[in-house]
């Protein structure tokens, strides 16, 4: 018996009893990790008796200078999870808004520091895509802080550009600190349009990390970059010492100059997602148009637990607020990849009806 | 500028200022890192782009099996460091005790729960060497808390072990948790010592780490073993999910069956640690007789920042509550190695004299 927190994610495909081969539970770069990182990550090795840099110091500057921000913005943690730990332990908000559904994480770290989000869930009928109903929704409710996700944790709309820059304005109004999660935002489309200001908009923290975009989910690194050093130093004292390991820390250097790997993966994603797509509308399901490297649908009941059964993982969505029963995510994986995957859909639909 | 928190310890060898050739300040295995560690975490990072076994499900069977206690009563963090955030994070103590002088991290943990520790204070004339004192402090403070080192950082002290017992059944009769750190103990006298039972007292948890036996500071894993299952459950919903990175999970399950690696450094540390210690009191340093793979030392004050300037790495102890200007604590490392270290200290000294 293990201490399995009742917190369930995509990517766990370590229970021996349900062994995973084919995983788009996770929605990592379906191309892996680049070379540059793992011989950073190789080579650092050499020195795993040294402890890690405590400040991160040269990963700061890297990341620094490829967000073009002073290092002062910048702080780095054990995965963007910590982070967003950190970041609710060092704000600690009385009150907080996020939509729903998004990334679970976010309510569960405000659960730590005795807050309970209100959640503004935008439309399914319009895809979730998320509307002006909002910026009256943080007029009335006037929160601490407000939790958005760019492009959002698990339905893959990206935040129509216009509509967060008023929340971003509302929210330095109205003085709502504002948590943006882009950790998915290289395999999107619009990738490249700029990250809002954190100079613009000193309430703002942007969190960034090349778990999906390096496919680095297992050396576990994130960074944010925020308008507010003050909030930023009680970050780092809310983390523990050495909190970035020796290995996350040379893996992140080399991949903050790596940007030609995401690069390779948005050509695939923008080539596999339309057709991908359009395999699981074939069958019926309702898939939610996605500007990421992975898709929301709404498809038969068990179907996940039957995948698995296949060793296939499938995010199961059904723990997430404003989803429930029915909605997985999937990643968009290489073609013979996801195209493995509808044949074991098909195979279980058949046996159903047969 | 980084974000620096005000919280010395040894090994910070990373400011591009002041670059440490050779480092006494962190205690680690002179030896550096078993080949079979290596290889497991160099073969690890073939899947780097996957999450990590969020359950450290492996790695807990394989500390158990090792400590010969259940998995249950097991849980692994991002080096014992996270693991003593957890437990104050866990355990809420409204009042705490510890020795003076210990690791700092209790009471900066501590700290984050709105704790003050109090302190018990070992006589410095008696080498600091743990007394029947605490018994009574214990009985008088009563309190929820209590924090031991064993072997103690930076004394190098054991704890008497018939102490210790009674400590730990009037800490059983009066309700006081203990919190028991043995992450020296596999380079210390007395290493196969079995450590106490945590199912005679229920109340104990133990904290270990191969950070220092098998040089893996630069990978983050601790774990601790606990006769409250229904704490360390509290501890795991404190800690943020993939804490455990897959490299530091592979890295650990191959150090935990490796038992040569630390014989070797503990007979390096028996043959080196006498000379070692009789070279700085030949210069007139009073040096504490230590019981493990670090001595601390008194000498001439502003000698660490001398060394710093020289290429070489002391722990300066004057922050250490109980100690002050001028005590030093130094790992024993290879003959050469500190033969180099007594070569510069000599240097300064007769620089100052001359």
């Amino acid at each position: 018996m293990y201490y399995r927190t009742d917190n369930p994610h995509g990517g766990d495909i370590y229970d021996p009893t349900e062994p995973v081969v084919l995983d788009f539970s996770a929605s990592v770069n379906p191309l892996g990790t680049p070379e540059a990182v793992l011989s950073a990550a190789h080579t650092s090795l050499r020195e795993t008796w040294r402890y890690p840099d405590p400040f991160c110091r040269e990963l700061t500057a890297a990341i620094a200078a490829r967000e073009g921000v002073p290092c002062s913005r910048v702080l780095c943690g054990n995965g963007a999870s910590e982070l967003i730990y950190a970041w609710c332990a060092a704000a600690r908000p009385r009150s907080a808004a996020e939509t729903a559904p998004c990334f679970t994480e976010y309510a569960r770290a405000l659960g730590r520091v005795g807050c309970v989000p209100e959640r503004y869930a935008p439309d399914p009928d319009r895809d979730f895509l998320p509307d002006t109903g909002l910026l009256d929704f943080l007029r009335e409710k006037r929160p601490d802080a407000l939790f958005l996700c760019d492009p959002n944790n698990p339905t893959g709309r990206r935040f129509p550009p216009e509509l967060l820059h008023q929340v971003l304005v509302l929210c330095r109004e109205q003085g709502t600190r504002v948590f943006l999660d882009r950790c998915f935002i290289e395999l999107s489309d619009g990738w490249d349009d700029p990250s809002p200001d954190c100079g613009e908009f000193p309430n703002l923290t942007v969190l960034g990390a090349f778990t999906k975009s390096h496919g680095m989910a297992g050396l576990r690194l994130g960074w944010c970059v925020s308008g507010e050093e003050a909030l930023l130093r009680d970050m780092a004292e809310a983390c523990p010492p050495w909190n970035v390991s020796s290995v996350a820390q040379a893996a992140g250097i080399a991949a903050a100059r790596d940007r030609e790997f995401p690069r390779l993966a948005r050509d695939l994603i923008r080539r596999e997602r339309p057709a991908f797509r359009a395999s699981l509308e074939a069958l019926g399901f309702r898939v939610i148009p996605s500007e990421t490297n992975f898709l929301l649908f709404r498809g038969p009941a068990e179907l996940a637990p039957k995948l698995r059964g296949r060793g296939i993982g499938l995010r199961d969505c059904a723990n997430f607020p404003g989803l429930g029963a029915g909605w997985y995510r999937a990643a968009v994986r290489k073609h013979g990849e996801w195209k493995a995957l509808m044949q074991a859909i098909k195979e279980e639909l058949w046996r159903e009806t047969s």
